[in-house]
């Protein structure tokens, strides 16, 4: 019998990633904001497209870079997530899969276009996103498959999800599946302006044991308890959520629950070329460190290390082979 | 008046890249033949890309790249070549365009799809490029802009023109009216398997006076004069040549004419990533050089300097201002 189990599920919007460098001066020009992510429809799409500098086009989405970090550890990956049935389609399916990623979500004939994220790249790194969602507006409580979720020890939904109303209803479906199955169910905060669209279903999605385990940055975290004060937001999380993994960028990160709280270092970077993926990546290590049985502080080493790879080129995928690197920090699978 | 005039004129396939790492284990498994270009049908195309890993999709082309380095520099670049009414097609023109290239040959409505090569990456840096030209074949006379062509100081061809027949008579027409209006015109080699292709048709461009100017490498040199010594090869191109540029990897390159011979040794590299691109970022480097009237040695120091920064990186479009690198390097424009 075929073992069918699987560490992490993601389930997200399935984009193509545009990269482009620009300089700060055009996202004055553009009135845009800086490390933001902005929904766009397809005419600025075109537009945006027309201004911007030459790019690169990569497989993109928070949940799909997730998976692929995922799976590059060695782990078992699954992806649900919904594309057009077009170029960028094709390749969002071939790159997921050729990383080692499960994804059978069908993909829409006749409707939207495959999404895409113009994603701007200034000279420090920040990335600030311009998404059109596209083909991720069609995925439906029918595309969440009821055996994946169920054999997977944690199923992760990003907050970007809840953009678009069906999905949202597929995200419900999986987590009540999840925790029928006794599995768990983690969530990423997405972005600053997700929490602000949606800060009270969030609130009432931890509070009801919907979600089990929060990801977070440090803008995110403190959106959602609607608080300046850091320490303020963190206090409220650990009161809040089971279990809640905090990244501060070169600060390092935390992994707290009421009863424990850990402070692990970001992993050294010879040079930071673009954030693009950092938390994603980040997420992928510490999930599959949660499907090993590591200890909190482990699982943030392992987010470390993968976000540390991932900013150092361009993209949100890994180059390197990230179970490589995970033996090289001692923490082999 | 607007001035119309271009500095380089690079005329050959309009391709987009499909770069993903392999080990060399796959290139063994495939057959294929490390540092090469194959030409590939559709099906193999297909076929490939459903083999390979996760991939990046950038614009690419030997004289795209080149007129996209050349552009990079701060120098007037034009680009003529055939992409289809597809989405790559769309792809291809943005870059170039947004480059900085004047890029304005038409597309091909309903004809075969925009060509696109399959680049493997192995660890040490080589590339391996399996091409399907699709659109690029449409390449005819017709396409070719004869107030481009005589507004250019130098039309620089690419040697894998010569595959596709109807852009062969387009090489010769942009040739016959380069020289009719006082213009110079250089070819590179492309390839040893492409000089092996049609080693007599090059020698004969070289001889008649057709080419003026030949970029080339070791391996394609010793190809063109079918002999295992550089020196041999050397010796031949000086005579037949009225200028060559040879480019020797770590060792440099050298500018020859039958009574100068300029050893330029290599920009130095941190790290190798990817050698797709290098030697037509060496062109775009020299060309730009021949433009301003600098020194042979400077020519080819410029274009050192320009091979190196595209090595640094995946892709053969440059990620730094080259205009930078060049006045950092005392070769400002």
């Amino acid at each position: 019998m075929t073992d069918r189990s699987v560490d992490a599920l993601c389930i997200g919007n399935a984009i193509v990633d545009i990269l482009a460098h620009a300089e700060d001066d055009f996202l004055v020009r553009e009135g845009l904001v800086k490390g933001s992510m902005r929904l766009i429809d397809e005419a600025e799409a075109e537009r945006l497209y027309g201004a911007m500098g030459p790019a690169v086009e990569m497989s993109g989405g928070c949940a799909g870079n997730t998976a692929a970090g995922v799976a590059s550890l060695g782990a078992r990956a699954a992806f649900i997530g919904k594309v057009g049935a077009d170029s960028l389609g094709r390749t969002f399916r071939h790159d997921i899969t050729a990383a080692g990623v499960r994804f059978t979500t069908g993909e829409i004939e006749g409707g939207p276009a495959t999404a895409r994220s113009m994603i701007l790249v200034t000279p420090d790194g920040e990335r600030t996103m311009n998404t059109y969602l596209g083909a991720c507006q069609e995925l439906t409580p029918d595309d969440i498959d009821e055996d994946v979720v169920a054999a997977a020890a944690i199923t992760y939904l990003e907050g970007y999800l809840w953009d678009p109303p069906k999905a949202k209803q597929a995200f419900r479906k999986a987590a009540t599946i999840a925790h029928g199955a006794g599995r768990r169910v983690a969530l990423t905060l997405s972005d600053s302006f997700c929490v602000d669209r949606f800060r009270d279903e969030f609130i009432a999605l931890i509070g009801d044991g919907t979600i089990d385990i929060v990801f977070a940055n440090e803008a995110e975290i403190k959106a959602l308890y609607q608080t300046a004060d850091f320490d303020t937001a963190l206090a409220a999380a650990r009161e809040d959520c089971k279990l809640a993994a905090v990244t501060m960028g070169a600060e390092g990160s935390l992994a707290l629950t009421r009863t424990e709280s850990h402070h692990v270092p970001a992993a050294p970077v010879e040079r930071i070329v673009d954030l693009t993926g950092a938390g994603d990546l980040y997420a992928a290590g510490f999930l599959t460190g949660l499907s090993r049985g590591y200890a909190l502080a482990d699982c943030a080493h392992l987010g470390s290390v993968c976000a540390s790879e991932i900013i150092g080129h361009i993209g949100a995928r890994a180059e390197a082979r990230l179970a490589d690197l995970a033996a090289q920090s001692g923490l082999a699978g």
